[in-house]
C-alpha cells in the first residue's frame, strides 16, 4: 500500500487526489491544508492520518485541541513536517498553489521523496536547483498538469536525443474569442468561466491570461531538459489532445483523454504503473479536434515567459512573484483584468537579473515583488 | 551499416523503401522485383545488390545473361532465395503484396532475419504460426503498415496488460461519402481515387470496401496479442492520426504525421532508433481533425473479418484469397464494385474451417480459394 504525503488537500487538486486515494485504498499518512477547517476535520475523519498542518494558528491550537494523537503543525514550516515526515516512506504530492510550494519540495527531495508535482511554480522560479536535487537523491519526479503528464507519457520508452519538440495545447481560456479590445472591463465572474476544464480560481485566471501556459513552457523546459526553442504551444478548444511531442522522424505522438484531472493525479501517484478507471474518452461520439495558430500579440505574457526563461536567472521569480500578486488582486477586484499584465510587464522591464540565484534569493526576491506590488495596489 | 533484404521492391512500399535506403546510406544486399525490368535494372544499377530475384523466367533469363557476377533467381523460390541470403546479417523488409508474401517471411525467420512487415497477409492468414516462430527465434517484427507502426509506438515503454483497447483510423476510403446505393457501377478509376493516401491498386481497392481495415483488424490481433474484442476501428477523414491506444486508466496515447509511408518505413527500418525526416505535420495549419463512428452496416466486408478474425482456423485464409482474387478481377473490369463483397462473402459462408491449419494447408487452400473464384469469373 502506498503512503501518501499530500500538501493542499483542501484545494482543487488535492480533493481530486484525496478521490483517488480513497479509491485506491492507499494511505493518507500526512497531509497539509489552507484555511477550510470543517473540510480539514472531514479529511482527518476519513483518512486517519498521523500529521496534519494547517495555515492559520487558530486552526492549529483547535485541531491540536481535538486530535490530540496527531502531530499538528500550521504555516509554512508545517508544510515541511509534512513534506520530510517518515524520511522517504512514502510519496509527496505537492498540490498547493504558488511559490510556497518550493521549500516543502526542496526537504522532500532530500529526504528521498518522490514527487507528484502539481505545483508548478516550483519549478518555474528554481527549476535549475530542483532538477540538480532530484538527479543528485536519485528520486522521480512525476508533474500532475494534465499538459506535462501527457508529454511525460509521450516520452515513455523513447529517446530523448531523438526528441524533435514538445506541443503544449492551450484551451485559449475564458477569453479566447475575445479581441484584445474586448477584454477591457472583463469582469472576475466571466474570467472565472473557463471553457474546459474545472480548476482552483488562480489557474483559471493564469489561463485567461495565457500566462499558465507561459508557466508551462517554463516547467517543461526544466521537467524535460529542453531548449525553450523546442517548445511550442498551439490553441486547441476542444481540450482532448493534452500535449504532444514531435521526433525527428515525422512521427508525432499526443495524449488524449477527458478534461478530468483524476487522470494525471492517478497517473503519478501509480507511476510507473497504471490505475483503472471508468473517466473514459467517448471514441462514439468524438467528432472534432480543432485548432489554431498561437497568437503571441493576443496573449504578450506567453511571450514575456518565453523571454524570461531564456533570461533565466531570478527573472522567472519575479515575473511569477509579480502574476501571484497581480492575480491576487484581480480577485479581490483591486485591479481590471488588462492590469494583470501590466503589473506583469512593469516588473520584469524594471528588475535586475541575478544569475544562479540561491534558494534564499529566490525566497527573498519573490516575497519582495510580491509584497511591493500588494502595498502598491492596497 | 545496416543490411537490408527487400522483397517487393518495384511496387508502392518497395520504392519507398528504396528512398529510404538511399538517404541512410543503408546497404541493400539483396531484393525481389515484379514485372518491371527496367526498374529492376534501374535498381541493380544504382544498389549493386549480390542477390536478385524476378517474377518471370524469361526475365531471370536476360538479368543472368546482364550480370553475371550477380546471384539471380526467380519466382516464389527466388523469394524465399532472397529472404534467406547470408542467415541473419540483415533485416528483411517484406513489401510484396498478397499470400506470396508468407513462406518467404517463414524461411527469414527460421534463418532469425528480424522482419519489417508490409505484407499484412502474412498475419492474417499465418498469424499464429508466424507469432510462434518470432517467439522461437526470437527476431523483432515491426509492422510498416501506418496503422500498426503508430500503435507500436503507442505501446513503447508500456506495460501491454495495461491496454484497455486499440483504436484503429481508418479513412474511409474512395467511397466514404456514398451511400450503399451509390456503389453500384462505381468505376475501377473512381475506386482507385483514394482521399489521403498514393498507394498502390490492391491495399486502394481494400480501402474503398473497408477490407483493408478488416485485414489490419486481424493483423493487429496477432502482432499485439489482443483480443478482438479489444479492437475498435473509427472513421478519421483526415488520415492524421495514423491510430490509438487507450490504457486502462483512461490516457489515449495516438500517434500522429504526414500521410506518407516513409515514416513508418524509416521507423521500421531503424527501430529502435528514429532517423531524421524532413516530412513534418506543420502545426501551424493544422485546424480539424475530424472523426465519425464505423458503419458496420455501410462497410459489411469490415464486420466480417471481426467475425472470421474470431472464428479463426482456416477462414482468415479463405476471406483473404477470396478477396485477393476478386479485386483483380475487379481491377481487370471483369466484375462490379460491389461483386467484391459477394464473393467474399459466398466464399467464407460456404467454406468449412479447419483448426490449426499447418503452412501446406494455408498454402493450398489459399491456391485452391483464389483459382476457383478467378476461373469461375473468366
Amino acid at each position: 500500500m502506498k503512503n501518501i504525503f499530500l500538501l493542499g488537500a483542501t484545494g482543487s487538486i488535492g480533493t481530486q487526489t484525496l478521490e483517488v486515494i480513497e479509491k485506491e485504498k492507499y494511505n493518507l499518512v500526512g497531509f497539509s491544508a489552507g484555511y477550510n477547517i470543517k473540510r480539514t476535520i472531514e479529511i482527518i475523519e476519513k483518512f486517519k492520518p498521523k500529521i496534519v498542518s494547517i495555515a492559520l494558528e487558530k486552526d492549529f491550537l483547535s485541531l491540536k485541541e481535538l486530535y490530540p494523537g496527531i502531530e499538528i503543525h500550521h504555516g509554512d514550516d508545517g508544510l515541511v513536517k509534512v513534506a520530510t515526515f517518515n524520511n522517504n516512506d512514502g510519496l509527496l504530492v505537492n498540490a498547493v498553489v504558488g511559490s510556497v510550494g518550493l521549500i516543502p519540495t526542496v526537504e522532500a527531495i532530500k529526504v528521498g521523496k518522490s514527487i507528484c508535482l502539481a505545483n508548478k511554480e516550483t519549478l518555474v522560479i528554481a527549476g535549475d536547483i530542483i532538477t540538480n536535487l532530484v538527479k543528485e537523491y536519485n528520486v522521480d519526479m512525476v508533474p500532475i498538469d494534465s499538459e506535462h503528464s501527457a508529454i511525460f507519457q509521450c516520452l515513455n520508452g523513447e529517446n530523448r536525443d531523438e526528441v524533435e519538440k514538445i506541443v503544449i495545447t492551450a484551451s485559449g481560456g475564458a477569453f479566447r474569442d475575445k479581441t484584445r479590445d474586448e477584454l477591457v472591463g472583463v469582469s472576475k465572474k466571466e474570467a472565472l468561466d473557463h471553457p474546459n476544464w474545472a480548476m482552483g480560481d488562480k489557474i483559471t485566471i493564469d489561463s485567461a491570461t495565457m500566462m499558465n501556459k507561459g508557466l508551462e513552457v517554463i516547467e517543461a523546459h526544466h521537467l524535460f531538459n529542453i531548449p525553450f526553442s523546442k517548445i511550442e504551444t498551439i490553441i486547441h478548444y476542444e481540450s482532448i489532445i493534452h500535449s504532444m511531442v514531435e521526433f525527428i522522424d515525422g512521427s508525432v505522438l499526443a495524449h488524449l483523454g477527458l478534461s478530468d484531472m483524476t487522470i494525471p493525479i492517478a497517473y503519478a501517484l501509480s507511476y510507473p504503473n497504471r490505475i483503472m478507471s471508468l473517466k473514459k474518452l467517448d471514441f462514439d461520439n468524438l467528432s472534432s479536434l480543432s485548432f489554431s495558430k498561437m497568437d503571441y500579440g493576443r496573449f504578450p505574457l506567453l511571450k514575456l515567459a518565453y523571454e524570461v526563461g531564456e533570461m533565466g536567472g531570478i527573472m522567472p521569480c519575479v515575473m511569477n512573484a509579480a502574476n501571484e500578486a497581480a492575480v491576487e488582486l484581480f480577485l479581490n477586484e483591486k485591479i481590471s483584468f488588462l492590469d494583470i499584465e501590466k503589473i506583469v510587464f512593469n516588473e520584469v522591464r524594471s528588475c535586475e537579473n541575478i544569475n544562479n540565484p540561491t534558494l534564499d534569493d529566490i525566497i527573498r526576491v519573490d516575497k519582495e515583488v510580491y509584497s511591493s506590488i500588494i502595498l502598491k495596489n492596497k
